[in-house]
C-alpha cells in the first residue's frame, strides 16, 4: 500500500499517468483496498492546492503544486484531533472513492472507483520511478483512454459539489 | 498572549479592525513580544487561504475564509517535524514581523512591526468580542488611518515577494 512506499512525512516529485478503465481486471477481486475521503482546503490556479485525506484510519494533509505528469508533493500525517479540526473547512469540496492496488510488472497500478456524484467513474493511475520508464509504459488492454493532465478529471475538479 | 485566549486546536469567527500606526505608544517598551514568521501554502480569491506560522517556538497551520472584519478561522498546532516538512512549500510567499501585545481598556491591541521588504510598516489590530463593541471602539490617538479590509495590507498580499 501507499504507506509502505511513502512514509510520513514525505516530499516527492510524482511522475505518473492516468487512464480511464475500459473493464475491470479479474485480479482486482483479490487486490488490497482502502476507502478514501478527501477534501480541499484551498485551490489555486496551476494545480497548487492543500488537500486533506482520510485513508482507512490514517489522516493526512498534502500540499501539491504543478500539473500533469510531474508535480511536487509534500505530505504530513495528521492526528485525529488535527484532522477533525480542519475537515469541516472542506465542505462542498469533497470526494469519496475506493482504491484498489494491483502489482503490474515492476510497477503498481492504483484503481480508483469513485462514489457519490462521481459514481461510475473508474480511473487507473500508474506511478513511475523515472521519465524513461514513464515513456516506455505499454498500457494493459483493460485500460481505456489516457487522461493524464486533463483538468476535468483532476480530483480538485471532481470534488466540486 | 494569543495562546492563552485561543488554545489549540481552535475554530472561531474573528471580529477585528486594523489601523496604521501614527506613532508608537510608550507602553510598547514593556509589552510582551514574539517573533512571527508566516508563509502561505495556497491562496484563493475571497480571502480563502492556508497559512503556516511560527511564533517563537510554536508552529501552527491556519485555514481562513472570508474577508474584512469578520471571518472564519480554523487552526491546529503543528509538531516541529510537520512544520519542517511543509514550510519549504511557502518559498516566495513569506513575511516576518515582531508582534507586541498591549492591553487597552477591556481589549488588547496587537502591534505588528514588519521586517524585510515590508520594513517600515507598522499595523495595529484590535479584536472584539462582538459587533457592538467593534462599532463603539474609539481609536487611541496614536492610531493612524483605518485599513480594515484593504487588500493591499492583507498579510497574504504583504507576503508576496
Amino acid at each position: 500500500m501507499n504507506e509502505v512506499r511513502r512514509p510520513h512525512h514525505v516530499s516527492s516529485r510524482e511522475i505518473e499517468r492516468k487512464f480511464l478503465i475500459r473493464h475491470l481486471p479479474v485480479k482486482i477481486l483479490r487486490a488490497r483496498l482502502a476507502r478514501l475521503a478527501q477534501g480541499y482546503l484551498a485551490n489555486e490556479r496551476g494545480g497548487r492546492h492543500v488537500r486533506l485525506r482520510k485513508k482507512g484510519k490514517t489522516a493526512s494533509l498534502t500540499f501539491k503544486v504543478g500539473r500533469s505528469s510531474s508535480r511536487e508533493e509534500r505530505e504530513i500525517k495528521l492526528s485525529p484531533a488535527q484532522f477533525a479540526m480542519l475537515w469541516p473547512a472542506t465542505r462542498g469540496r469533497r470526494l469519496h472513492k475506493t482504491r484498489y492496488v494491483i502489482p503490474w510488472k515492476k510497477l503498481k497500478i492504483e484503481i480508483d472507483i469513485y462514489h457519490g456524484r462521481n459514481h461510475g467513474l473508474m480511473v487507473a493511475e500508474v506511478e513511475f520511478p523515472n521519465q524513461s520508464s514513464r515513456r516506455k509504459f505499454k498500457p494493459p488492454r483493460w485500460f481505456g483512454r489516457e487522461i493524464t493532465g486533463e483538468k476535468r478529471y483532476s480530483n480538485v475538479r471532481l470534488a466540486r459539489e
